[in-house]
């Protein structure tokens, strides 16, 4: 068994696992993102100068043996803030940048939520103004539409946590008071009226009047007449409770949720300018956002995103059916030359396989439907006259005989191939 | 600083490190193989049992915060063997299933070896037939072929570890002496002839005899003659000081050099029939090797892949310059319209970006040719009518306009096209 809150990835898992990795990867790079990564295990005290001390009771961290105080990523932020100020000057700004970190904590392990899951990781460093806001939120969004989610879906909530800092500083509110209050505009959504009244005492009446009427902002504003432009304004609310409860956002913030209510947030993000300054003493403003597999694959699932996406991405094939053992050493000949010529050919997707050993040819062709194959190619004498038997899978109809040249001239269309199941019950 | 023997992955060792990866996953694939992945965490005792207690001084092992014993993975194997015993009957075998796991030992690091690596493995299991070897052997020739390395570059030492074990047999050596002297015949080709005459003692003469003139193995010749009728005899070697030092090899063992010798191992694997019995109590003969990314990375390097492949694999794009920023709201739309097309072809390879302030436009096409962009597309006054200014990268000539329908349409052609740094000097 695997630890408690740590997954398996069985060949289906990590076809479903990839698949989403897949999206993210293209809809990010669509946007004009690089990819980077970082190190597994870093120095504890990364993540207590970004989080505090309290951080540790959620990681994993331990005595090295040499006595170095280390963690588990439970994040990736720490990382990429490590990277960029140490060689920002190697860069063009603004830096767009991505990741599929692996990321852990120690917690109780719970629905969408186990002690590790993958996190993609965007951010976009070195743009202080809005324009960088809105790419942001439209990536979001065009992630989430590139698994076939609709506005139907999942709603977008914008908020703008320097309207909060604002508020807070028209009302004087103490500095060793605000994260109480941040903290209470948070929960207000969750929690009954009067609890979040209590908490903020004589503020009450104005931060209801704010979530209930709204307000102005000017940042959100801009930002969502920069979905507009794009078409994207049907994916957005304004939600004046969402704050992002980590203290280091300073302007506009948002969280992904699904329409229905039924699953936590989808992801998270926001503007975090200061926190290159406080870190490593640079001074970039940045803003990002994570997604993480788990919701995400609950909320696929439930779509059925994952068995339609497992069909599509199998791979077709060709299984070569060897009729006539005595020919197997021709038979491997031409296996060689196939795969050969897929690799020349770019044909990346394509596999090629047979029997181990010999087996009746109908137990053969178990085989070659049990894995989707698109082309059965069937090997017996006439191998010694260049000539091969295909049995097509997929258009069935009589085996027909061609030339193994003119089978290796077919490949290269090959990929273009849907292949499906075709057991005749052998499934 | 990452700690000491981890890597940071900035954008163009990230994609260096995927490059690499994506090689790996193509060739397996085309093989028949399928991709699994388990925990970088697992119970300590999962690697005990496996390797014995020794095994502790070389791992990051400790206490989680439910005070259980765990360790970051140093190998696939024993994830693995948990994962097929668990559940070996839901899969039809053989299996051939293949993972790149990132594995940890706590040792010094030096050149080629790090505390952290990235392991290709593919394993093949519930086949005892020696076809099942050749199939596993072309793979790991494949795999290297797939990196543009040849004959000259890399050879397979082909060894039969159960030579030795009927060798020892034969002459009756003790149960309790047999690791020693397999670590003698390992370490025989590094060490003075003396040395390992002391370690063998009496059985000194018919080791070197072995060892200089060959001996008769018809395992060998099978497997020898399989790579022969595939076209790879040229790239194997028999090598009878290949023993493969842990103690769990049964049959055929190998290991992948470069011919130069200047490197460490690039893969070795072979034949563990009784492991899956040992471990998880499931009777499966099985195969298999790892391959890191760091050796394979350092000989890539010297050929000067990583550079060419950087560059094949650089993604064409379209860069659209907003010349009048009064346009900038049809130029989003504009930016939305062809990053959705693209999504709609499946052009997954393709990025859109933009200046997020404005700029000259002189400026913005460096920014575009910064970034290999295949197509300048100028925003102004003329998208009034639905028209652009393209300005081709590749094949300079004069800029011209064309409808925003023709641009749409053009689309699936691009990523056809090779992005070439066009800088003028803004390099």
């Amino acid at each position: 068994m695997a630890l408690s809150g740590f997954r398996d990835f069985y060949p289906d898992d990590c076809a479903f696992r990839n698949a989403i990795f897949t999206v993210w990867r293209d809809v990010a790079r669509r946007y004009g993102f690089v990819e980077y990564d970082g190190p597994p295990l870093e120095p504890l005290d990364l993540f207590t100068k970004k989080s505090g001390q309290e951080i540790i009771t959620q990681l994993y961290n331990f005595k090295d043996k040499g006595d170095r105080d280390i963690a588990l990523r439970p994040e990736m932020t720490p990382t990429l803030a490590r990277l960029v100020t140490a060689r920002h000057k190697d860069f063009k700004k603004p830096l767009k940048w991505f990741s599929i970190p692996q990321v852990y904590r120690y917690e109780r392990p719970q629905k969408g939520r186990g002690r590790e899951h993958y996190q993609f990781n965007c951010d976009l460093i070195g743009e202080p103004g809005l324009e960088a806001d809105i790419e942001l939120v439209a990536l979001v969004i065009d992630v989430l539409r590139a698994f076939g989610l609709t506005e139907k879906d999942f709603v977008v909530r914008l908020s703008d946590r320097q309207f909060w800092t604002d508020f807070m500083n028209a009302r004087n509110v103490p500095e060793e008071q605000r994260y109480a209050f941040i903290q209470a505009v948070d929960k207000s959504e969750r929690e009954p009226r009067e609890k979040t009244a209590e908490k903020l005492g004589p503020l009450a009446e104005d931060v209801f009047a704010v979530l209930e009427k709204g307000a102005a902002s000017e940042r959100l504003d801009h930002v969502e007449a920069g979905l507009r432009h794009r078409g994207l304004q049907e994916y957005v609310k304004r939600d004046f409770t969402v704050v992002r409860g980590l203290a280091y956002y300073t302007g506009v913030v948002f969280e992904v949720f699904d329409r229905s209510g039924e699953f936590r947030a989808i992801a998270g993000g926001g503007r975090y300018d200061a926190l290159l300054k406080n870190l490593g003493d640079v001074d970039l403003p940045a803003l990002g956002f994570g997604m993480g597999d788990m919701v995400l694959g609950d909320i696929l699932k439930e779509k059925k995103w994952d068995s339609e996406t497992l069909t599509k991405s199998r791979s077709p094939g060709i299984y070569l059916a060897i009729a006539d053992e005595a020919y197997r050493p021709q038979a491997m000949a031409l296996l060689q030359r196939i795969r050969d010529e897929l690799r020349h050919l770019g044909l990346n997707s394509v596999w090629v396989d047979y029997p181990f050993r010999p087996m009746k040819l109908g137990k053969q062709f178990d085989a070659a439907y049990e894995r989707f194959a698109s082309q059965i190619c069937i090997i017996d004498a006439k191998i010694e006259e260049n000539t091969v038997e295909i049995r097509d899978t997929i258009i069935r109809g009589e085996n027909r005989n061609i030339a193994v040249e003119e089978l290796v001239g077919w490949l290269p269309h090959l990929s273009f191939r849907t292949a499906r199941r075709m057991t005749d019950g052998a499934a």
